[in-house]
């Protein structure tokens, strides 16, 4: 093996004072004929979507998602797969069917799907239809004794915008430069983050009044509107999930175009009649531990040194969760079983984390580092444990563990099914430069672009605000962000073969030349 | 009132040889004042599509909203409002509601509506999916005894394209430039039009034969694939519509992303089951006439030589038939009621029909162009007598009645709702000069293009094809095609008021100006 004269050339191009990255181009040959000549991600994505279908949190679902994740990682021979629990998460909660249809002043199939974590009816029931959004308590109590038997409609009414962009995108060299810019940051605002930190806590409280009004005062059922048009039903969670917790009534989200119908109805001074008839239940009467799914590929020389991977396994309930996330969880384990099937002996020891809970708050990710890396310890005042991390005044700062300092680095993968075309270095200069080496001889296949700017809202954050250089890859969009993202369409059909044995290829280099690195990879300094 | 001095300049720019329009520009902008700032066209849209729903040919509904369009254009104060019968045309349908769940492998909801004329299921049935797309008799013959109690998916599974151009357009100069080539037609193909009708013939026979061949071997229902993806149900018709032909068994059209997963799991021999409960039902037992409503402002000077202007007032059932074709008809009553309030005295009658049975093949207008203008003569062979006129060998010539030669022209409106940007001329290259100068002083409203070319596929045809200029509008395609024609999602939600009040302006001054001019609409030769 020799030095790589292309890195030091492209260094040299780009001016840059900076060492010179090792790549190991016979190795990436090897996972990149593996990956792309025999590769399994679409049997696996298959399999987590169709034969054992969305996995909720603690479904029965989800359960099975566990277990085979764990049983095929084993089988491609990777060591130390096992299920780790966290929690008590909450209650499990499944949903069979849901039927809606008005039956007044005319008749017709209504496009809807029940919320998590909610109830279904008693059979079929019938109710009239009444508009009633409440952003206080005082909105429900003026209606006190009068809602006995309504299905209510909670949201306003919404335009319809006719988009001029198409659905299904992917990235052109001008967008990819745009990425590369970083929009310098505004100072903290304290007393914006106390009055988000007061609007969590009251949107909170009134959820609670709101669960316990609803059912008292006999409500059928709530409906409201999709966040997204043309028939899309975008449905995520309501009810509770906490045993002993109220969990309200039946509560539906229903498509704009039959929402607005209803509402355009009752404006005009007619009664809607609907007949629902849903049937859901909750799987566990108590709060259950909830699990990751966790193996590993033993590292050569930096065995108790660890480079992890992850993607989130538990998905929504609409759809099959396809793009959300089981495709994420089909690329990492199938960098997984690519490096294993090459026979390449990483120095550090590969680590795949496929978490649960994700969706209610990036809780399996949170629950392993705290376990395992680093606590954040929890605010003392009840009210205030649950409120997000970035909500918080003057936060207490991580308490780190051993093997925080073992953790090279992690990579997350949870943007829908779209090749990777780059990696978001989250601030951290030292690795954007690392990844702007390491994603030359992948710019063939796509991969050309190393933004410093942060991105959120997935598992890499709980690495990252402990101090653990935590990533998140740039991938085309597709239809992620029009049809698919927390919809009942995300399922198969919206999946792109190539992407995902793109993306595996790509995972499988990077954990590769990350656990083969001579140094872990460079650290921001930690932030309280 | 003076010749306009505009229209010789512009003639004089283009060095076009021809005569000059008389556009009377006080007459132009008296329509415009109305239409702009006191237009009716969305309670009329809405009063359609909501307070009487869709309206299927013969339905119910269809029924209520014949009778109400002519009330409301008798009560605007035009003259003669009446519904004139035609056919026997069948017999009504209508569907109450629609629930299709998958209840193994595992549970879930499947999105699906029953297609026009077929039957519903006596209450909630259940059986197991299977995959039979039969070509010919012997296709279904095979399975003869093996069939009872299955739900059969009819339709090959179909991979979604994801799409690169937006949902929602509008025309452009260039798109608008386009649009004004020819495409020089080929020669008639003898060959090719045989072929065409024996398969036309042997398709119908196959209909029929399956339609019997189903219920007799007790199939529970069949299963569609609808034609668009995204979660769009694009729904027609099935069954047979005409007393005492066999109906054949529940018929449903599912969307793509769950029609594909029954096939995935059927293909992986997973025992699929799936319980259907369709409420749906034939409003009468015997073949019914349906109606055309039908309006006039009567002229001045040249009373019994008419203008007309229409649309279809029928729509498919699974939205409520907003853009298809609410949209048009509002657009016709309100370019009508228009030219009512301004008090304007046209030459001729201007008079509008709302055309039933559109969609069963442009039924309500050759009907009303029979009776009153031309027959079509239809072959003596009682198997070709449903043959398409273009599927025929040496088609007889129509039979001209007195009144042929008093039709001005037929201006029809059925491309959904979006602003009219010019008018098809239908190869009569005279006609296409006067639009040319009809159209100038409506360039500020985006009415810029007159094409040469034929557009086909509605109640234009019905004239066009007996020698009366019939002419159909260039209009904005908005997401007409991507989102809504003939899908659950047509709705009010995907009209634009904006574009319906300029269409309404711009058919009231193209009819104003055809009942204005000195000498009726220059005529094409009638072909045969």
């Amino acid at each position: 093996m020799t030095r790589s004269l292309t890195a030091f050339l492209l260094l040299g191009l780009a001016g840059v004072a900076s060492a010179a990255e090792y790549i190991d181009y016979a190795a990436l040959g090897r996972i990149r004929q593996e990956g792309f000549t025999n590769s399994k991600v679409m049997d696996t994505v298959t399999t987590l979507t169709e034969r054992i279908g969305p996995r909720l949190t603690n479904s029965p679902q989800m359960d099975a998602a566990n277990e085979w994740t764990r049983k095929q990682l084993a089988e491609w021979g990777l060591s130390n797969a096992r299920l780790e629990a966290f929690g008590p998460f909450g209650r499990g909660w499944e949903y069979q069917s849901a039927s809606v249809h008005m039956t007044a002043p005319r008749q017709f199939t209504l496009s809807a799907l029940p919320k998590a974590w909610t109830p279904g009816t008693e059979g079929a029931v019938t109710g009239e239809a009444m508009l009633l959004v409440a952003k206080t308590q005082a909105d429900l109590d003026k209606y006190k004794g009068k809602l006995k038997g309504k299905i209510l409609f909670i949201s306003d009414a919404r335009e319809i915008k006719p988009s001029d962009k198409p659905d299904f995108v992917r990235y052109d060299e001008d967008k990819l430069k745009e990425l590369q810019s970083f929009a310098i940051p505004k100072p903290a605002d304290a007393a914006k983050r106390k009055s988000d930190a007061e609007d969590f806590l009251r949107q909170r409280e009134l959820t609670q009044y709101s669960n316990r009004f609803l059912a008292e005062e006999g409500v059928l059922a709530t409906v409201s509107l999709s966040s997204w048009d043309n028939g899309i039903i975008r449905v995520t969670g309501g009810g509770s999930r906490k045993a002993g917790e109220p969990v309200g009534v039946p509560a539906l989200t229903m498509i704009t175009e039959h929402y607005n119908q209803v509402l355009r109805l009752l404006e005009k001074g007619e009664a809607v009649k609907l007949t629902l008839d849903i049937k859901a239940r909750y799987t566990s009467d108590d709060d259950r531990v909830a699990h990751n799914t966790v193996a590993e590929l033993p590292g050569h020389g930096k065995k108790d040194e660890v480079v992890m991977i992850g993607a989130h396994l538990d998905s929504w309930h609409g759809g099959t969760g396809a793009a959300d996330n089981a495709a994420g969880v089909a690329v990492m384990m199938e960098a997984m079983r690519i490096l294993k099937a090459t026979g390449l002996k990483p120095k550090r020891t590969i680590r795949i984390a496929l978490w649960s809970a994700e969706e209610q708050g990036l809780l399996g990710s949170a629950a392993y580092v705290g376990t395992h890396f680093a606590e954040l310890p929890v605010p003392a005042d009840p009210k205030l444990k649950d409120l997000p991390r970035s909500l918080q005044e003057n936060p207490l700062p991580p308490v780190l563990k051993p093997a925080h300092g073992k953790v090279s680095a992690y990579f997350n993968y949870d943007n829908g099914g779209g090749r990777i075309r780059g990696i978001y270095a989250q601030e951290n200069l030292a690795a954007a430069e690392v990844f702007r080496q390491w994603i030359a001889p992948l710019a063939d296949i796509g991969v050309t672009t190393v933004t410093s700017r942060n991105t959120g809202s997935t598992d890499h954050v709980s690495f990252d605000r402990v101090g653990i250089p935590g990533f998140q890859f740039v991938q085309d969009n597709l239809d992620y962000f029009t049809h698919v993202h927390h919809t009942h369409l995300d399922g198969l059909d919206h999946i792109q073969a190539e992407d995902l044995r793109q993306s595996a290829v790509v995972v499988a280099s990077l954990a590769y030349l990350a656990a083969m690195r001579d140094e872990p990879m460079p650290r921001k300094p930690l932030q309280p």
